[in-house]
């Protein structure tokens, strides 16, 4: 069932690698709502990915962009409204990456080049979209960025190792560069901090499945999916959600407002 | 303009009072997008408002019911289901009254009476709605529950006095029914942190003006209003963010995100 | 090993009932550093308790006190003053009481009478203290209250019941007033959020064994004691936090700061 | 008056740039209640500084140390041990800098190379000087870990720009090493935020003035003071904070919790 959420709105998605990813599913919600938007993702992950389908299906062109780099990002922006008639009124980030998760070094032995790696890709990316976007006027008044983050920038979960700072830093992002955002153009700002997801990269991590199950016996609503994602998505990009900004909202069945559930402790 | 985003639902709306109300503004949008309703008030606020008038915009029926009676929530709920034809989907919670601020008592010198009734009128409340909802299995399974809240549950504003403590009460009411009744129905409750409001309620606290005018130089987006409380509230009921639940969630323009603005800095 | 952080201090030691307590550890401690105070307990626990034991190994008297009573507490603060030779430097609120747990109602079938008077020991009283000390100017300057908590405030303990709602109350008055005994003499008001702990109340608790082992794993340095709580509640009272005011402070190895441990993950 | 709080204690305390600096009242609290330590700053502080007379004062040596070296900290961690005589009991991380603040670049003009250079400096240290005490099993079982930080880590200040970011992912590191040390040899890691202060590193802030006052209007308390910084550091150095651990913890007069004061709402 369609609504006409995002009619008449444009936008920029990033991060769609292939069927599992939350990205993907936000495209293609984001185009039955009404949205048109072009896709973006890493030279790289598009030769491994199948992105080219999606936009397809969608009707929406791919720009290849590093998005630790800045000269491809005010690509990304200056194209995107070239190709989408004007300027853009939402941004998905879903960008993350650690070195040192994919080749399994433990949080108390980290290579300190990977962990940069970490850090740029995963958290600085979105300041470096954000103030590329501001010097560029990109982004309409009123307009909204969510980037999708994860509660290890709360608490510990061993498995996250560096990314858990790499998301710290990436809802610190959205806080700041909300508020300046918000007072130059009405902008908002917000990260989604997203259940353990079945998607290439969540299950990359060690030891994903055991918590994948552990978080679901704990959030009484179980963990959201990736399609249930992307539609909460699709409402911090429309209109209803204007005055939100500067958040981390929890997108999570329940499991960060839940100390133990009754069936974790009988398990025990 | 219309979405048609509560099409089908079924909801309870209380505490709409005046033109002024967020609960006033939820009802005619939910109306806009294709809910049916009953209206709730007390029967002192019934005399005093204006809630027939709403009742005829929105051709929905008005139940008076006290709050802090089990028996008249249990008439609430068993007349909105056989008014609306069905369970309830969607249920806002728009309740709050102090006898300690209306008679001007300062926190260091409270009436503990006046404080119970705060707590009973304000707060507990949410939990017999519920209660009596879930005896009664009155919500469908993914049903919503809005309870509307303010930032002084997490940080202290002088005027707010007693009010601080129902809130937080309340915001640990939503918490833990929310953890029962998503596990029972899927049902999700959570609270809505407003930024503070012009209406009758939130003028009736002394120094509100002031006040309202600091939030609003702090907050990037400024304050939000009412209607766009209710823009928000609508997307807490639609089916677009059923894994949200047991939240707090701040609508105020970035308030609670900003430390100090440059603006009020430089008023100093 | 003394140190004598509080020499000079007086103080006043509410809950402690027996060996088990932490009020009670508190007490032997706050006496060893060199405190000198007075025990206050209400009437009926102190029939069952041994506080008279506790009371002749510190040399303090014992003054019974119904915590919800304002006349009494008014009582415990004058006679305080009075055997102790001069104005209070801190207070040890731990009192806490549910009929909902005691008699095992769920939180779905709470009855309403018992709630009230949950909040009212629990935490309303922790209110009433502080206004009469307050209004008897009972408080030194840079003095310090101590009220204990639990993390059920934040985060829902299905086992926890209406303790929740207590607790998240308890917390705010530690807020509210913690600003303005803060204005007015300089006194700190916060909360400690401890382990659970094997206690008398701990333990009335059902589920509470099975919920004990599961934060023990969960923390990475395992769940506090009693002992290691009071000699933290010593730190609070010393000169050495002045400035620490209006926090809710997690006492508890780790705990809310782990997401999920690799020892609860292997166990699954 | 001295309590012998650290006596038998050895520590290691960065950061002592001249006598407004924390960590300058930290070395003289530390040594006075019975610590020994040594004292370390980068090659370049030390020229500017006065750190030579503070060693004196304190009867320690200073091991000059680029915190971004790992190779540095090494020498930093075996050094300490040998003139201390055994494995270290405490460490303060006093250790901040921006390139894009000293050069006055906005927040939406970062200069992403002096960003990843604040990012290096003033949060990955703390992880250095943990991996590599780790690997040295360096730290005492007990042992303490203090970082220095900001509020700005959870929301905006404007004048504060990518430090913010530094900050935030300083207290995740605190929380996610602390974890592994915790379970490794019970070793705490607690960042402690602090209000503005007047130090070197503080005023350099442009607009710091402004924000000091009202910042110190806010709080009930007023700000915190250096001196009473460092009391509270000792605290959680010393036996009795054994079980706190992956917290931040606010040291800032009320700061956090104070929505608005009386005081600024009627200067408005």
């Amino acid at each position: 069932m369609a609504y006409g959420l995002l009619n008449g709105k444009r936008g920029i998605i990033s991060g769609a690698l292939n069927e599992q990813s939350i990205a993907w599913k936000v495209a293609l919600k984001a185009k039955e709502e009404g949205a048109i938007f072009t896709l973006t993702n890493a030279p790289i992950a598009m030769r491994m990915g199948e992105i080219k389908g999606l936009a397809e299906q969608c009707n929406a062109e791919v720009i290849a962009a590093d998005a630790t780099s800045t000269e491809d990002l005010e690509k990304l922006f200056t194209q995107s409204q070239d190709m989408l008639g004007g300027k853009i009124d939402f941004v998905l980030h879903s960008i993350g990456m650690s070195p040192n998760i994919r080749k399994g070094r433990a949080y108390t032995d980290l290579n300190y080049e990977w962990f940069k790696q970490s850090l740029d890709v995963s958290a600085m990316s979105l300041h470096k979209m954000l103030q590329v976007a501001y010097k560029q006027d990109a982004i309409a008044e009123w307009g909204s960025v969510v980037a999708l983050t994860y509660m290890a920038a709360q608490r510990t979960f061993p498995f996250y190792t560096d990314m858990a700072e790499a998301k710290a830093m990436l809802e610190s992002v959205a806080r700041s560069f909300g508020y300046h955002y918000g007072k130059y153009r009405k902008v908002r700002v917000n990260t989604v901090s997203q259940s353990p997801t079945v998607t290439t990269a969540g299950s990359g991590i060690g030891g994903f499945d055991k918590f994948y199950n552990f978080a679901d016996k704990i959030a009484p609503l179980g963990n959201a999916s990736a399609d249930q994602c992307a539609d909460y998505c699709l409402t911090l990009f429309s209109d209803f959600t204007r005055m939100v900004t500067m958040q981390n909202l929890f997108h999570d069945g329940g499991f960060v407002s839940t100390g133990v559930s009754q069936e974790v402790m009988e398990g025990l």
